[in-house]
């Protein structure tokens, strides 16, 4: 019989119990997380502000009733004796310590929102997004709040923004790179999504690192170079921080990305402990280079892999592609594998193609923009990347996804099988139409 | 410099001089149409007839200007001397005949819909749904019907009854396999289409076949086996039949679906010549068997590499894997590859999975049900065929076109990348679920 302790309850913990179980049903297996309540869903926090999800307690699952998976909440773990093969516990109630034997042991201590050291970082009325906590203490003052700024464009940075609009906010949605979504998109494609978010009312200012926050108490002011915006919510979406405080401790070795370094097998150094999830280190399929992934697609993959291989099976996790969606401001937006900035640093020579087509045919209702971009290999055309805007986008960056695992080319790309009625897509598929003008650079 | 002429200007046709033009420039290409009016869309029809597209007129495509491309409209190829390479066409308006010589020629001529040799079958108010003069002719006839009967269930049947029930017509729709769709969904998967047209007032009679039509000068009702059913207004939508007389009069052979036979590079028996489009045999990427693909996207692909063939290049046509999608009132339904029937009867040993997922997450409004099934061959897993029913079935099934035509196991499925929101998706992808599901039945 083997036990194996879990500690996180999100993503990768429950995936990994869940897969445990299934692979070994004679494993004993225990999962011990800080929270007091069960997995919840960070990424529908914007869509609660926004309120198109009306009851933020929605976000939170009921804890699945695994036979043999003993789950712990409230419980933080504190050590890892690696000798021994014992966790130090401690539940946060009754502040009792325990020590919780194992034979194998996942870490799925996930990452924590980002607050950069700024001035005015603790005044009140400034939020991360990142727990139901977060978010509860975000609706609270929305009714008191009048004009908002979100530091960071990412997706959730995006979606909040957007949020915030909707409900009416004057916003400001401020992003030290460039352009928005840095590392979803080219500045070039980037631009679109900047001009749906002004079209929404939502003031975009790129290049500009915020260096205070001001107020009494409350913030009332964000500092930028050269420009002070007032504000009385701020929402600080810059990313996250891996959690590896616990392996740091226990001696684990982390990687170039100061997230746990795991192998093929999500092995951390110690051969009995796996790191799976926001806390482990990621690798490129495409470069093959570590690499921050930190997405619920990623945690519920790893966990998958690391749960069957600690209950004593030989699953490989070949990496990560990053696929990723967002939604700014009704505009669906979608990316995978390199930007054209991405392969270029990664030593790529590319070449790159940029179509504009419709959703649907021109003479059907609804009929939407779609704008793809695509980026090869210049020799040889081997698709490393893809960006997509338009409805329909998450679909298109899957294929792609596929396409760049299977180390398909534009060639390849403009052959392939897709289905059409009028409804539902064009004749000529956009993802067609886009390797077609890859083909004509050649 | 060569001569190309292609007889038929569909999406074949059109595709295959847009393709000759841009591969080779000093070609002169001349298209003869029958056709007074250039391209237009026959899936769009259905949409005309249920006022989703507010004017048939706007299916007909403007006539592309292409630099050194010659379309005759109006014009009818008459016969070929493959000798002499020339091409007898008749200008339908003046009727005078004259031969154009050629280099290459392609025929695109396209198929025409079937009309079963029944009593009846030419009674007024009894049309097809193939061409704009069918549409318009339904459209007149609309206003003084009351109760219709479609006779075929695949996809333009299944659009046209969800057609004429959304314009408040009484429908009933005849199918005489045992399930709706046949061909693109198993019994199985058929049913929860069944289940939504008859929600949506549609009487769906399978296993039908239909005996005669009766009525006096106009239909009045449609005999099956059994029953008479009341009807002034009949659309028959059992297929079409590939248009080959021009190929078989000038002694091209023909492959075993009775359709022109074609090699890997589209050519006919006869070196210049080539066949594409719905008058031409594909084949069965999967099987490798011949097959009647007859969809505009097989006409596109094709019309493709003959143009290019057709103006000195050298490519491929590899084959077919059928990705269809239709809307069964309001459901989308998707399907690629291999139905588990069509499987068996092709002698495979099969391995199935059926699942139901929900579109996005269960707390975001809009969530709908999605189910997929998949087939598989039973040793290795290789998937062979998927059918999906919800929204974003198309893309699903793009996706798994990739996956066939790459050769995939179900345990390749289950590691891809893919992208979640929560506006979009829900944090496991479908096919994830539904591979993994697979992977059980090992």
């Amino acid at each position: 019989m083997t036990r194996i302790v879990i500690v996180g309850f999100q993503s990768a913990g429950l995936t990994a119990a869940a897969a445990a179980r299934l692979y070994n049903r004679e494993a004993e297996i225990t999962v011990v997380e800080r929270r007091t309540y069960a997995t919840y869903h960070p990424c529908g926090l914007p869509f609660v502000l926004g309120g198109e999800v009306p009851n933020i307690r929605d976000l939170v699952e009921t804890t699945p009733r695994l036979p043999g998976v003993n789950v712990r909440l409230g419980v933080e773990a504190k050590a890892i004796d690696t000798q021994e093969k014992m966790l130090e516990v401690q539940d946060l109630r009754t502040l009792q310590v325990e020590k919780i034997p194992y034979d194998r042991l996942i870490l799925a201590t996930g990452s924590q929102a980002l607050k950069p050291p700024i001035p005015g970082i603790d005044l009140g009325n400034v939020f991360c997004l990142r727990t139901v906590e977060d978010g509860e203490r975000i609706l609270a003052a929305l009714s008191r709040s009048r004009r908002a700024v979100v530091v960071g464009a990412g997706p959730i940075g995006v979606e909040a923004a957007s949020a915030l609009r909707e409900r009416g906010l004057e916003v400001v949605l401020v992003e030290m790179q460039p352009a928005v979504l840095p590392g979803m998109l080219d500045p070039d494609m980037a631009a679109g999504v900047a001009e749906r978010l002004a079209k929404a009312g939502i003031r975009v200012l790129c290049s500009k690192a915020v260096k205070e926050l001001r107020g009494e108490g409350e913030v009332s002011s964000v500092v930028l170079e050269g420009e002070e915006i007032p504000a009385d919510l701020v929402i600080m979406a810059i990313g996250v921080k891996p959690d590896v405080e616990l392996a740091v401790k226990a001696g684990l070795k982390l990687g170039p990305t100061r997230m746990i370094a795991v192998d093929d097998h999500l092995r951390t150094s110690d051969p009995d402990i796996f790191a799976i999830g926001d806390c482990a280190e990621a690798r490129c399929l495409i470069t093959g280079r570590p690499l921050r992934s930190q997405l619920a697609t990623t945690a519920i993959r790893m966990g998958r892999v690391a749960g069957v291989n600690a209950a004593g099976g030989d699953e490989v996790f070949e990496g990560v592609l990053n696929a990723v969606v967002t939604m700014a401001s009704g505009l669906e937006v979608a990316s995978v594998g390199l930007t054209a900035t991405a392969a270029s640093e990664a030593g790529f020579e590319t070449s790159t193609a940029r179509v504009r087509c419709l959703t649907k045919p021109h003479y059907f209702p609804g009929a939407g923009p779609m704008t793809i971009k695509l980026v090869a290999e210049r020799k040889g055309q081997r698709i490393l990347g893809g960006q997509v805007i338009g409805d329909g986008a998450a679909g298109r960056a899957n294929l792609l996804a596929l396409a760049i695992r299977k180390g398909m080319t534009a060639k390849e790309l403009s052959q392939i099988d897709y289905c059409y009625a009028p409804p539902v897509s064009d004749s000529i598929e956009p993802l067609v139409v886009a390797a077609e003008a890859l083909l004509r650079r050649r």
